[in-house]
């Protein structure tokens, strides 16, 4: 680490030579992956995104120059040259630094990313504003290929290529967003990557830009190689060239000499422009390179032999549930299809792709698609499964709202990774879902206590009793009930379920989050002789109206209890309940509270929420209310 | 209308002959436009595509084969073509059919539309099906170059593009949306449109397609034409080619029988296929072509003249104080910028465009990207007023939450068109806005009761007190309360105005909704002798705790008035406030209930929705709940 202790900040970087640079480049390679393999964490992407990151620094004068990282999953080496690099050894833990840019973390944080697609849309804001104050900023956008498919990315690219603003956007090209990239997007970037004609110009663009002399010269280098990339004739120009910008490369992303060398010469061109660099998912890392989907985020590892050491849990995670399950459905029903976007190996989904590869559609990091598409399969009779993590399905808002409900269309939306879902912190908790699906008409939204109930819940939704519908669960283990091979039970619509009798004070508990529920019942009996009556309501829409009568009429106290927020949430359907009978019971809301929920442990975040079971326990036993 | 009054359904339009054809064309637009000119519509952009409609159903078996009109307002030839004929004079009325098509009022409205760019996404999801079940059927997405520039669009073509579902694009390309396009897609397709070699090789197709023999054929001449339309080189690839599809045209997308002809040959080319239509907005009737934009939907009008009758209301609309507004605050401030996509006239951020036209961004039909782009432009300082329909604001919602709220960047987006729209019912109704954003962290969420209160929200919106803001506004007029020329009053985060001192029942309102609830309380006073206490709370976010305790303590029964839905809105957080302090408070909740609203004017919607004055005087003497 003899370079990379050096560098505090970026300044540190600018006075390397190019052979000092690659050797900072293998430094930080060691050290993410050091640090990673104790501590997990994204570490594909952002092995792919090291030279990238360090040309950026090398090149241009942040943090006055301004880069935004898309997803931001990749930018561990921006981080560690950015004055975190002891910091990043609590990367994605409580109280230590988050898995994503942040303004807040570091000024060379320039925008606060996590969700994919947002780049160009923001550097192009920031560069606007740098504009028209006159000041002399430059703007990068770091895009991946996922991220250049999402809607968003066009929305940027189409606005930025007809303002005259100076944006660089690199695009990160490693084929792969975590699954295999399979868009129309992604086969044209394959296509010119492997096109000889690129490859034989951009070396011939090399040996003329070597010769020296640039600026001048340069613009008209660059004006012939255009010329001669992309005929005169408006009608061939590509992709990137109609939509306003001046595309260069491809080059190779992972070689430190060639991006600084190209970002240098970029740097002096005006306008809005597309540096496509190839880079390599795992880079200079022999099992994250050979298999790039499960290092995507592979958990703790042995450095040495590459075996992932995370605790394998006894029980099945929700996910196993949902891609079992889905592809069982699917055997006995023809009409069943699945949708993701790009997330096939993250919810479980490629379970069915395997099997049936006809019936499962990746399209690719696509929210708002996805839920339309998926509609217009329901609207000729198919019983789409899509299936989105909840913070992303924000992203899909309008979709659901104008293409499902509206026309209650019976697409399943399962949500995955709803609730807390712990280290990707503010950005990934799926603390929104239930509030604001809440009151569209039409929909009916279900949460599951345990895997039984997912198992159960997806099955129900098939049936005719079910329209469009949500289910949405968390991110990994839950109670561990039995669910495999088990017979499917139809669960009706708006029916709770009681877990505990008991009067005085009631726990109305949604989804997995009445696990905690359930031991802060039985403690309180045993401890304090004190008889919850507890509700798994397992519906959020329709409301459970006798649960919550039978609630109202025993208990002058009420705790809410879910995994999300709670403002509009369970708790704000439960206040409406009272509220509208006039009802004098005290409710208790137990949730995700009014702000932000950083990084962290599951466990760490439900109790600084406070609604982990000792929380509860106390709310119960109105200790701390 | 000889010809059009025999039409009752697409099978008698089938043996007609060009001739007769354009007979029909001419008569669908005498029709539309005596319609429209007693009973308003969008006029413009269903002129420029009746020849599209008549060709579609001329040429394709529909509704076995599906048609799906991104937006759907250009689709009144398509509704009289397809039974619809007479209930055409109710087009938009109370009872009446939606000016959309809709699933639930023909089968030959394959898919709800209302909002842009969705056409893609479901016919596609529409040809996966009839490819999985093994039906042969067309599906064909008609969309405007305006809506062409969603992101969702492009996500539909990017999946399009690489499956093999055989799916046809017809690209409606009026070069306007309802302003004149701006972004780089827009002159990509002008640049098409307007070179010489497209249009020389569109008579050359033509010519040689002429000679008859058709489907193996036409196959080498497309292949050929392909070829010299685009050389072999994949990096010259155009746009639509590099995302999958084959590009056909431009052809003259108001020449009946030029689409005819194409269509029927475009039916047998299997796979994802691109016809590029050129058509002219308001085709057919000189106002309407004259002047585009005002003639998009142009209300009531005398057709021999041209000149529009709608009755002038004699106080300013919201929109001209919000457009005014904006100008006098920019004038003021360097920092403040305007956003919009694609409705500058329709939130009048025309008339800062006119004076600072640089710093005023139209960003097409992207919300997504106004929000986000809105945010780029706040973290470099700026003071972005991004201006959004409330109903298209769905499409936003994560961009509010994950790139505005958390990063608590200053962005003021103000929700025009909120609450009850009126005739463009169900998918425009700008019902959940409040509801929705309501849990999301940071945000200051207000609602103006007249014309002088919108003024105020948001001069201080711009001061320090405020963060990321958001002021929702309906469309119309109000109360007609001055406001021009005013001094600006700040008005501090969460604080209330009583507007009626009293005691046993109160009255919270937010938003224009309160004037209703003005009229009301004065009723009620004057007639029964009952004062009651009414709040305009102006805040949704921060809630005035001081008012809300005020009037739990003087009443035992509160009315809840908003224009919008009433669950998870202000009725829910006023819900959530009595239930949390155990108060025997009786809350009756007035606003948008649980099902989604239908087209009518907004004065039969409140009625329908009960919050108009009479429904509220009602609940406010206990006499309808």
């Amino acid at each position: 680490m003899a370079i990379l202790e050096t560098i505090d900040d970026p300044s540190a970087i600018r006075g390397l030579d190019t052979a000092s640079l690659e050797q900072l480049c293998k430094e930080l390679r060691e050290y993410i992956i050091a640090c990673c393999a104790e501590n997990p964490g994204h570490i594909g992407s952002s092995l792919g995104a090291v030279e990238i990151a360090v040309a950026i620094h090398k090149v241009f004068d942040t943090p006055n120059d301004k880069v935004v990282w898309d997803v931001g999953h990749q930018a561990y080496a921006h981080k560690i040259l950015t004055g975190r690099r002891e910091a990043f050894r609590q990367n994605r833990k409580f109280g230590g630094i988050s898995g994503f840019p942040r303004r807040d973390e570091s000024p060379y944080d320039a925008f606060g990313v996590g969700h994919a697609s947002t780049s160009i849309s923001a550097a192009l804001g920031m560069a606007v504003a740098a504009q028209l104050e006159g000041r002399n900023e430059h703007v990068i956008a770091v895009i991946g290929d996922g991220a250049m498919s999402g809607g968003l990315a066009f929305e940027g690219l189409n606005n930025a290529g007809s303002l005259n603003a100076d944006l660089l956007v690199v695009l990160n090209d490693n084929q792969i967003s975590i699954d295999m990239g399979s868009g129309a997007l992604h086969k044209y970037l394959l296509k010119v990557t492997t096109d000889r004609r690129y490859n034989k110009l951009k070396k011939s663009v090399w040996d003329r830009l070597g010769s020296g002399r640039f600026r001048g010269w340069l613009q008209k280098v660059v004006k012939n190689t255009k010329r001669s990339l992309t005929p005169a004739d408006s009608a061939a120009l590509s992709l990137f060239d109609a939509l306003g910008f001046r595309y260069f490369g491809p080059v190779d992303g992972n070689d430190i000499g060639e991006m600084t060398y190209m970002l240098q010469r970029l740097k002096h061109i005006p306008g809005p422009k597309l540096l496509h660099a190839i880079t390599t998912k795992g880079k200079g890392y022999g099992p994250a390179e050979n298999d790039q989907t499960v290092w995507h985020a592979p958990g703790t590892f042995d450095v040495e032999t590459g075996r992932r050491t995370g605790s394998a849990s006894g029980s099945a995670k929700f996910q196993q549930v949902f891609g079992e399950t889905l592809l069982e459905l699917a055997r006995n029903d023809s009409r069943i299809v699945g949708i993701t976007p790009a997330m096939a190996t993250g919810c479980s989904m490629n379970i069915m792709q395997q099997e049936m590869p006809e019936r499962v559609f990746d399209v690719g990091i696509a929210e708002e698609h996805a839920v339309t598409f998926s509609a217009g399969l329901a609207a000729e009779g198919m019983i789409p499964f899509c299936n989105i993590y909840s913070s992303f399905a924000q992203r899909a808002y309008d979709n659901v709202i104008h293409d499902v409900a509206l026309q209650k269309l019976k697409v399943i939306l399962c949500l995955d990774r709803s609730g807390i879902v712990g280290e990707d912190g503010a950005t990934h908790q799926g603390a929104f879902d239930l509030a604001a699906l809440r009151p569209v008409p039409n929909l009916t939204l279900a949460a599951p206590l345990d895997e039984a109930s997912l198992r159960d819940m997806m099955y129900s939704a098939t049936l005719d009793g079910y329209g469009p519908t949500v289910i949405r669960y968390p991110r990994g283990t839950g109670m561990g009930s039995e669910w495999r091979g088990r017979p499917f039970n139809y669960i009706e619509p708006g029916t709770a379920v009681k877990l505990h009798e008991g009067a005085g004070v009631a726990l109305l508990s949604i989804g997995t989050a009445g696990a905690a529920g359930m031991k802060a019942v039985e403690r309180a009996g045993k401890e304090k002789g004190v008889e919850v009556l507890h509700y798994d309501m397992r519906f959020l829409k329709p409301l459970d109206i006798k649960a919550l009568e039978d609630a109202c009429s025993k208990c002058s106290r009420i705790v809410t209890l879910e995994d999300g927020v709670t403002m509009g949430g369970l708790h704000g359907a439960v206040a409406e309940f009272i509220a509208a009978r006039g009802l004098a019971c005290t409710l208790v809301p137990l949730g995700i509270p009014d702000r932000f929920i950083e990084q962290g442990t599951p466990a760490q975040l439900h109790s600084d929420c406070g609604f982990d079971t000792d929380s509860v326990y106390k709310a119960l036993l109105g200790e701390n209310f």
